[in-house]
């Protein structure tokens, strides 16, 4: 065991361990050395070294995410973390305890012209839980105020230990209790190097003070008459925990007939009578000459969401144009007001709700079997569509997908592929991911192999070209697994564009919207030590997944290559047959 | 000619053409939809597509410091401008007037749930110089008021479209006059497509109004009367474009035997008479046994420094130790103290100020011509040094500036090339630049891709593999240029943290701090369409350096490889022999 000798240092890392903060991921600079040391050299700590901070964060994010607990990215002073940001604002709308701790120069040695400086205090404060900005040991100034004639300290040794101590609690206690990434700030000193057996400081181990946050009491009863009493409930689910939602209420959720139950791919949640599909609903009804009296039938009486943010464009203008007179959000934490009829946030979680509410009181509708008869009629569309197209993202999409061994951990990349996905059953057993928060490309890959790093099951990246290129930096990193996967569909660009309304066949489009390229993975792949498979067509594609989840030495890419230009038609026209 | 039909995006693009913002690098997306359909259908603007923001960022900075004009990066809305936040805070050390427009959702999508949202406003603020916040036209919003039954805006169109243009104006007169970065932030509702023939606003061209900043009368009597009778001045160098400093300014320096210069190699200054190597002056005095006396010997009655950030470690180290009672920084904008002694402020360009200064007045001391003295000895031991070690960074380093053709562009990385930069001397015809704002090895090869766009001599990119690897998206840039040349010394990792106090030979140490790794440039090179040539001798780099420069197809990258441990060993041992 060995710590710096420099108290700040030592005071973090004992909060770190006396927490359970464990998993430290470490950028590689000289200012942030104190820690390094003291991280690196106490087994407590399981440390990660990844060189790009931007892949650095979303590494560590990803593993937060997985094991449902904080993990640190530390990184030196300068820019070095403000390649952190697309992380923390994704860790912040998503909920992720990612700390953050940054090394820092004295603050007399910022805008001063030294290199490396920038005003890092506080830097990330519109996306973070809690800023907490240490201050520097007076026995490491010392040499400093004698050389430099300047007394820049206005606080004692036991005043500054007492700051830093309450400050690191705070910061801890935002990210376990309230699930926000927070901001570790911690300036040091030169000697940066020095090293002791055993340290100096003795941590009071304080306690965060509770927040005031006394839950709400809730009318039971009256909340539990609406929802009986309701013959038009729709439930919507966002992002969501695998296993979150005990079996019993998923069971009083499905038996429920006046209850619509809108599922999608990250909601982690199946049952054969709820709608995995929800734009195979929507999409025709837009399409239709009932329009208006279709959505009306749809609209609910009483909307309840849970989960984080949904990914359905067209529900979330369905519900927005046809508000429901109630809407309820169920959460521990936020309620989001996200089709502006938010009535409601119910501060306890799903399984206590649902159990609450109770069965049906005023006899039953024919609102979920209305839309269950729908739901039947696009399922079959949609089987005799995927044989008379051509090989496409849309025919890619579907045989992968089903393909994807049980129990596999899939993340989805951003943004055509997670939309995609909602097209198209997923297995039961597999959990599912997706950067949601912020809608990024930035850091997709990054995520999934730090959240692969404790998986108990093997992790699927599902990406497209350009956010696999965009974050290929992921790939430089020494911990992937040999069992993870990674299946890219490259159709060439950002095939998402050729499907929003204005796109056109210019010059400019390929090049400013679209980016079209023709770039492979073949390359980075043989760079990072992974083995590459590519498919063209789908005899091809069948061909590479047949044993692509088998074991290896290596983690593998499987490239599959999809007609840029015919692809965004294939979608449209799927959307016109089920119509 | 093509505009968006929302007026607030007409009214940007009108803005920019009539201020001549010119060149416009943007990143794919579909809110900024209206912005890239203005600037890429009138000819009047250049633009490129990149699809990494973070590069992106740094390329637009890159080509903004050529061009010494605002240059205007672009991104849609959500995390994509997150990453532009380290080319953001480089620029703003480095006074380069980069232009960042988001696109943004209207407010009233801000956090409630909606994908690719974050809170844009503002968010760059800790390192802007300023923040430009738009809003939201009202015929585009007037759809949203009826469908959501809110009334979002306060203010009616003409407000509004008073408020775009006086923002507008503020934000581009801080980047044309102050030479800031700044950010305009600029929400769009749907439909993003729409496009029209002829703009339907008239922009009134509004005026900035000129900063109260009157500049300061100086008593230039009495500044002459200080300078003309110091006996031992010092002139230090930092960041300087190339050709900012007159003919007869550097002669009025060069022939003053009271005053020693100090040059580094990104001071684009050059005069035989001149201190180029500033660590081979400072490091024997660190380690002779009559340090006190020759620092004493050293120490400036009158230090006066003009530039930006000074590479030098230890001329920083030295003149907060051994302070100049008077330190006077020349510069229109804004004056760092980056000694500690800061004594004046002088608000004029250094051609006026020298010029004003006149010479010597109290006769000649011998301050110059002692350290010329040293100077001589340190550059014939050099030569010496040379001779005898073996293929290293150090060799490395000698032959390849050595072989720079004339008149090129060079860009070095940080930290180890610019430092080892410095050991040598650069041919005067060459322009040397550098990231010393914040220093980061984060954009280099973006920001020198973007500088070499205009140039109209062919650029050398000097890189270190921890630079060049973690700046790979770099190369996905359909816009570089054939004579564009990268030569890559790759030591296989952080090879400054070796030279670092405190460093050891334990497998952490390798891990965590010179994160050592074998990674090639060659399938980058392979990727990206460059011919990639190696080296890993002396005999193979001299074979690689004939014909590197001459007219190719293809960019080049010339990787030598060099010796990871022995490479400290050598540098440490250099300041020994010189000593």
């Amino acid at each position: 065991m060995m710590y710096s000798d420099i108290p700040a240092a030592q005071t973090l890392v004992l909060y770190f361990e006396s927490r359970g903060v464990k998993n430290i991921v470490i950028s590689p600079g000289s200012r942030n050395a104190p820690l390094t040391i003291s991280f690196t050299k106490n087994p407590f700590f399981n440390c990660f070294s990844v060189v790009d901070e931007r892949c650095a964060a979303f590494f560590a994010m990803g593993m937060a995410q997985h094991l449902q607990e904080p993990v640190a990215v530390l990184c030196s002073s300068g820019s070095a973390m403000l390649n952190f940001y697309p992380a923390v604002a994704e860790a912040y709308y998503s909920d992720i305890p990612l700390i953050v701790v940054s090394a820092d120069r004295p603050s007399y040695r910022i805008d001063i012209g030294d290199g490396q400086t920038i005003r890092q205090e506080n830097v990330l404060e519109k996306h973070i839980g809690y800023s907490a900005n240490l201050k520097q040991d007076v026995s490491h100034a010392t040499q400093t105020i004698s050389k430099y004639g300047k007394s820049l300290l206005e606080d004692g040794q036991e005043e500054i230990q007492e700051h830093n101590e309450r400050e690191i609690t705070k910061a801890l206690a935002v990210a376990f209790d309230e699930k926000y990434p927070v901001h570790i700030n911690i300036p040091f000193e030169e000697p940066l190097y020095g090293r002791v057996e055993e340290p100096s400081v003795q941590i009071q181990n304080l306690e965060a003070q509770a927040a005031p946050d006394s839950p709400m009491e809730e009318n039971w009863d009256e909340l539990s008459e609406v929802w009986r009493h309701s013959s038009r409930k729709m439930v919507l689910v966002g992002v969501n925990q695998p296993n979150a939602i005990e079996t019993e209420v998923l069971e009083i959720l499905a038996n429920d007939p006046n209850t619509v139950l809108f599922t999608e791919t990250t909601s982690n949640l199946h049952h054969p009578d709820f709608f995995e599909s929800i734009d195979s609903i929507i999409a025709p009804i837009e399409k239709s000459e009932d329009r208006e009296e279709l959505f009306q039938k749809l609209q609910p009486e009483l909307l309840v969401t849970f989960g984080g943010l949904i990914v359905s464009k067209k529900i979330k203008a369905f519900l927005r144009e046809y508000k429901s007179k109630q809407h309820w959000h169920i959460d521990t934490k936020k309620a989001n007001d996200t089709f502006y009829c938010l009535t409601k946030h119910i501060k306890t979680n799903p399984n206590q709700f649902f159990k609450r509410m109770g069965t049906n009181g005023s006899g039953e509708s024919d609102f979920k079997a209305f839309w269950e008869h729908k739901k039947d009629g696009y399922e079959k569309k949609r089987k005799d569509y995927l044989e008379e197209i051509p090989f496409s993202d849309f025919i890619a999409f579907d045989r992968i997908i089903k393909n994807i061994p049980k129990g596999y951990q899939v993340h989805l990349a951003n943004s055509s592929t997670v939309r995609y996905a909602q097209l198209f059953a997923m297995d039961r057993s597999l959990q599912v991911f997706c950067n949601r928060g912020t809608s990024g490309i930035d850091g997709t890959t990054s995520t999934a192999v730090g959240s692969s790093i404790y998986s108990e099951q093997p992790t699927l990246l599902l990406t497209g070209d350009l956010s696999f290129f965009y974050d290929s930096n992921a790939l430089w990193n020494k911990y992937i697994r040999q069992d993870f996967r990674i299946v890219l569909i490259n159709n060439s660009g950002g095939g998402i564009f050729r499907i929003l309304p204005g796109k056109e066949d210019t010059e400019e489009f390929e090049t400013f919207f679209e980016t079209s390229h023709g770039l492979s993975a073949k390359h980075l792949a043989e760079m990072y030590g992974f083995e590459h498979i590519c498919a063209k067509n789908e005899a091809e594609l069948e061909d590479a997944l047949e044993g692509f989840y088998s074991e290896s030495d290596k983690p593998k890419i499987l490239e599959v290559a999809t007609p840029r230009v015919l692809n965004n038609k294939i979608l449209l026209g799927y959307f016109d047959f089920i119509s």
